[in-house]
């Protein structure tokens, strides 16, 4: 059986505003995965799965989220990619298409990720980036978060960056870079790591925010670190300004 | 009574996308003018009218439009500003207000305006850009259309261009420039001129699209112009790809 399928790895982005996340959770289908399966089930005549390269929070959004998928027998990578642009909700659109090896898996074959969170400070939002920009009041202190966002970079245990307090594997990953670039009033924090706990990245993001609004010490982030405990890490960044930008395999 | 009043001039950006255009219309509640004096109204506790300097047609954004108001006494431009974006939905915000000169009229005192109107061509449609841009499936023939554009600059008879058949007043406007750039896959269309007809600006870039598509010869500009009829000009681009710049005066 499984000889026969053709493994299809897909690139997607999507505006999440509308969506309760990527993964299925029970019987909601208000969720990317759930949209994309739909239409990719109505085409292959039966019921299809896709494996994403992990989930994304309610409210994220996705340049590049990988997900790959079987078929019976083989169909033309752009007649599946156009058939789903034809389908799916205008929120979501497939960018591309490829046929991979059979042991090729979006999650466990991903070396690295790149999210991406904007910040709009001094409260000048733009009607225009409203759904991809967290507001806040502030003009913040760029040069001390740099400064923070050194110590988080390499190979540390990130629990206290961890949403899920029941973790039971390993919360130890490698942040390759930490990238705060400013323009104007627009905060850019590019986080590069061979993978992401759940929320590390909002709650990264939110630790950062608080060293450049002055509460807390640029230099606070070994103990914050060593202490393994999510309360001594900062408050969660709202959803709405992460980005998933791309997922990178061998 | 008129004296005591004071004179005000804001600039507003919104995404025009959930409303029906500018302009009050019978009991239209669901119209940008209609948000802001329904919010300006409470703040003066009295009714407030806003002048804008023209009407946008239903979901057609703006990045600055411009309108005037008098209120009975003065309140400082920064609280009337913090107070219109307090209570305003989130996709219109007030950038600027400042107090002027009695005779100012956001509409009789413009001596210019520019609106940009963004196409994406191959239909590579950004979901985050797709409220903003009309996706067109094929590369258009730039060079020709900036032959057509060429054509249409100057002082004018645009009785073609203009979606109101009834229109009794002058047709006559002056284009002072039409440029038309290009990135990639996106093109975009920006004129500038004394004043635009109603639908003027979507029919001009209908008319172009066609050339850019090869439907219609670059050098049809003056017959089109000459005949004076609605019927010799393109098709009617969609509202969603059209954003009003900006508004000058003396």
């Amino acid at each position: 059986m499984q000889e026969k399928t053709v493994n299809y790895k897909a690139v997607v982005e999507y505006d999440g505003s509308r969506y309760q996340g990527w993964q299925k959770q029970g019987n909601t289908e208000n969720t990317i995965q759930a949209k994309i399966e739909n239409v990719l089930s109505i085409m292959a005549e039966q019921r299809i799965e896709i494996h994403g390269s992990g989930r994304t929070d309610a409210g994220v959004h996705a340049r590049g989220q990988v997900f790959n998928f079987h078929l019976p027998q083989e169909i033309s990578p752009a007649d599946i990619r156009n058939y789903l642009n034809h389908y799916l909700p205008d929120d979501i659109r497939v960018l591309e298409i490829s046929t991979v090896t059979p042991r090729f898996h979006s999650r466990l074959s991903a070396v690295r990720k790149t999210y991406s969170y904007q910040i709009k400070m001094k409260n000048k939002r733009s009607v225009f980036e409203r759904k991809y920009q967290y507001a806040v009041e502030q003009r913040l202190d760029i040069e001390s978060m740099k400064t923070a966002a050194t110590g988080l970079c390499g190979l540390h245990d990130f629990k206290s960056f961890c949403g899920n307090k029941h973790m039971k594997k390993s919360t130890t990953r490698i942040i390759e870079s930490i990238e705060i670039t400013s323009t104007e009033d627009l905060l850019t924090i590019t986080v590069v790591a061979n993978g992401f706990l759940q929320n590390m990245m909002r709650i990264l993001v939110g630790t950062l925010v608080e060293v450049g609004q002055g509460q807390r010490n640029q230099n606070s982030m070994q103990r914050i670190l060593e202490e393994k405990n999510r309360q001594s890490a900062g408050f969660m960044a709202p959803a709405h300004g992460l980005t998933l930008m791309s997922v990178d395999y061998k």
